[in-house]
């Protein structure tokens, strides 16, 4: 085993055999494999946005088997879906890719303020369909946190009790905070603690902005002067905030953009201690090909 | 076994043994059999609008056993009804023709805006009643869509544990969507999407009409030119909305209406890759003579 | 067995020999065995009216044994009364007179446009106190059904497995329906049909009146000419809602009146195909002499 | 067995041995044992009033042992406290006096005009801690009516599996009912009547007052002349009204008054055939020796 | 056994071998031990108030492990964390000082006025991270009582069952309170009656205000003269509220303020007969070393 995995292993000394077979796994498969980092590739976009918002771009991603291939043609770590979704490629894919199975959602449909996720999967699930882990998003700031915590925290414990990883999309929602405050550095960084708090072991967030949102953090952020100027320091804090370093911490990409503001985005993230990203529009959205190369340029930043 | 069949089986191959006999005994039971289309014939009316709104028309139909005959004489491929009915006609029919029991429903003197479902049968009534799937409406766009899909899910899991299909009605509604966003095109292919991702085997929907409800898929649809211009375009690509066709997606009648326009929209349906349809009220609201000539008409359709 | 009863009972063949011989002992039980018809005397009224208000008329009628004895005396079917009652009563009348246990109860200190429910006893009390059923009130219309639908069919499945008969009391009530819309003929109509879909073996519903509540069943009504002029009509109507007279439905009574204008009432319910009815005010609070006199009337009504 | 105690076991005869057994003992502990009557010492105040306003006035009573002491040197015939009391007085009192387990509780920093109780305690605490029997307060009128009712009815069914008795202290409050209302005499016959429907062994109310709340109860009372004039009548009322007699019945003392008023009230219960009191702040809020010399009056009234 | 430690156990005689032993090595652990009196180092701040917040003042509490760390090194009885900060540091310490299981939180983000918290761990997680007790959050005072209350005494006995000990920390907080009332000596005393009633071994308070928040506790607290000058005589005072001091009530320190200021406090804790402290953001939030000599100051106040 290379050194930084029994490292980042060692961390997780609480879980049994079978939860670090699953994470040796995740972080000993594709190019990245070896290194302690990690490129995810998750496709719920059909169930959170719709089909047609997601896959009109590029059509071949109506059929989930296309992400699975895809993941495994790019040498990525994992691949992640819902249910139905991994009913279709897990026959084929469970042996070749760790499987995330995407175990709640939540439509577009529902545009209430304070979101809530729907479970849509379970452990018995994940285990029947050969995943390797299971995953969860919640919306710290949202009045329904008490529920959402709690499915995942059940859930979290039943997959530990069966051998699986849990992965946590941990996403600040709802009235108590502002549009913009929603990727402030003060609440990704809270969003990151209260992940790693509930027992994830991997854990994504967005990309923190610069802003603040909660006056009690504003004062602590002055007065300690806590590094935020640049995305690679609030990478750092980020990171610092998930247990000083000691949980897998990676960022989505967000809204397919630009591929050199990307590129740009994922170095800073590599220089400030990010663990990784997980790659979904900025991929699945381009022609296969495009997307091949692009997702190699990103591995090709994290192998430096 | 039929090429088309062991093609279509091959798209569930997560299933168990005992979910893919009854799949392939609806697909291959009736003058459908082996083609790959399926007729339905689904009477829940009784509870969903009340006993003479639906039977009246042809008052045999208050008995829930005509229904089941009527399904056998078309040479159907499954006959779903509420489990009272099932109790009636089960014992009868059980061996004759693959039964779905509905295990949800609401009635129409609740008038919310936002509509939820109760459960009315459990997978150990479809098990003792001799079934060979259970069926689900849910409501995407209500504000109870939380608890409605993860009773699917539950229930669908639990079904799959004990080897009978899972069946889903996917009907829009709620109060996030306009009455006419109830069948708009990006709605109905984002309905698909939803019962497929819940890990529906056979997926129920409204005829799409040429309306997009959601700004945000708008410009989605303007931008890929993606075609909607006649039923068959909408349904080709609700199809390709539940994963590429790898999954069953049938097309329900609505309310009872001349002939011609039914079997021209079901020409439609099946030009544009539709598995088949549902035929409710424009069935069993005619004299059983008229009706079987009628659905005689529309399995020659799907048998071209 | 009587010919009549091996009809009756040849409409449940889905049911298992534990609920066919409850089933079988309240139609052979009591003058009017073996007839199909049946008289039962419920007596839940000191819990859903309050114990002054049902028995100062008629004091012995404090004690539940007082009114298990009466149903003994009168020749009755069954007997149904509420956990506490039958906790008194059955140690001694399990054995004379099938008894249903009244399973949930609402009282009257609760004056809320939407009534629910309360559970107050289980199948295990039940089974326990040696009843051969087990009853529920459902109020359709009140936007609490889902809650009561499916503690209903939860209850009702366990009773079946556990061999018992269900019984379900359909009296629509809440926001959605006018005062005089709880009895409308639609109404009773669809009550029926929804008991009937819930699994009930016996369903109890008011004496429908004259009126039409919901638009939408307006329009059948009359396009169709379905005959609601006379008791008798409705009576008839409602019994066909029920699977096309394959359920037993029976018809109470109502608040205590003359005697002449519930012999009227009665003799046009059997006329019109009623199975029977439920007398509890008018039998337990006359004096217990009067009351045998007025249930032979009654018997002797349904013996015709 | 005493010819009275013998007779009162006989109502309850649809109960097992070992439920049998614990009445048998409450019904046959101190000096009341053996006549029918009892006295019962609850101390659950700390919890509903706080724990100054309960002790302060008599400082040992801050230990929760002092109670059991009490109870046991003035011979009464049980003792009811909460969860965090029994642990504390049960391993050196289980064997000495009938140990009733308080289960749920209310604390007055709530004051929600419609009172829901929190459970505190559970069936297997008091099996584990040696109590004869599991006590729950209810309050009929309140709009969480369901949710009460409900935990009662599941944890008495658990606790006469269990074999322990089962008592109910049926409180009507709620925003259905006037402040007055909560003592009138159809409304405490009313909570009788609820509480021993919901299969309680022993219900507690509290003394009656001369009011009417309910308009439909008062053209009854009027009509039938029940009498209501006295104490004496009263409490006769509400023992018909909790099936006519044949479920013990007993009554609180209320907030502290002076002896001579305690004793004037009890003298009048007694006469009305109630089965004793519930004697709490009027006992445990005076010193040891003036509660002890009290009680020993109260018990002579009972002794008559 | 020194004899302290055996008094104080005779006040848990109740609890099995298993929680005795758990109560025995958090009364004999550290500097404090054999004493009687106690000092905890809780720190679930991160999930609270957020990680800068909680670890800017002093960066190395970012990992979990530091605090595990601090707390043997400063010889203190026990270390309470939530599940993500056990998860990492229990594999270490479980042996070197007992652990207790925050298992419910709630974080900042929410600001309603009624709070709640999340269950955020469970027994079956306190056992396999080889904690020796569990801990919760109440809020009393708050409108979701009922929901707190029954989870905290369903995990409770729970824990007993699985020969954990129980800490409950009692917050008073809510709409029916006053700010400053929720340090208020009748709030603070009646919160540590509650807890104690919910089975608590542990129960940790504020340090009590002389302000009375509740009007019919302002007449008792007058007519009784109860002391309450000092924040001595106001310790003494919960003391006695929680069983006559056979529970053990420890106090919290609040929010870091000057040296001189937490050990005047903390003296007057000791001296009114207080168990010990728990003392958070006062020690993590400065340098080791500092840390480590101020928490020697603490332990030589209650070794006096």
């Amino acid at each position: 085993m290379k050194n930084r995995i029994k490292e980042i292993l060692s961390w997780y000394k609480s879980e049994n055999p079978g939860t670090l077979r699953n994470l040796y796994q995740i972080l000993n498969t594709g190019r990245l494999g070896g290194t302690g980092k990690m490129v995810i590739l998750p496709v719920d976009q059909g169930f959170e946005h719709g089909p047609a918002r997601s896959f009109a771009p590029n059509p071949p991603g109506y059929d989930p088997s296309y992400h699975a291939s895809l993941a495994v043609k790019a040498k990525l770590n994992a691949h992640a879906a819902p249910l139905g979704s991994m009913e279709i490629l897990a026959p084929e894919y469970s042996g070749q890719i760790p499987l995330i199975l995407k175990a709640n959602n939540h439509d577009s449909m529902d545009m209430g303020a304070d979101p809530i996720t729907a479970l849509t999967a379970s452990v018995d699930d994940a285990l029947r369909l050969g995943c390797a882990a299971i995953g969860f998003t919640i919306y710290p700031g949202s009045s329904n946190f008490k529920q959402m915590y709690e499915e995942v925290r059940e859930m979290a414990l039943e997959a530990k009790m069966a051998g699986l990883a849990v992965v946590v999309w941990s996403y600040p929602r709802g009235s108590s905070l502002s549009k913009e405050g929603e990727t402030a550095v003060d609440i990704v960084a809270y969003a990151a603690q209260i992940a790693a708090q509930l027992g994830a072991h991997i854990i994504k967030v967005k990309p923190p902005s610069g802003r603040i949102e909660l006056e009690a953090a504003k004062t602590i952020y002055d007065k300690y002067n806590i590094p935020i100027g640049t995305l690679t320091d609030r990478v750092r804090h980020v990171i610092q905030s998930a247990f000083n370093g000691k949980r897998i911490v990676i960022f989505s990409g967000g809204p397919a953009k630009g591929k050199k503001e990307v590129l740009e985005e994922i170095s800073q993230i590599n220089e400030g201690g990010g663990f990784g990203s997980i790659i979904g529009r900025n991929s699945f959205q381009r022609p296969e090909e495009d997307a091949l190369a692009f997702l190699k340029e990103i591995l090709d930043v994290y192998s430096k």
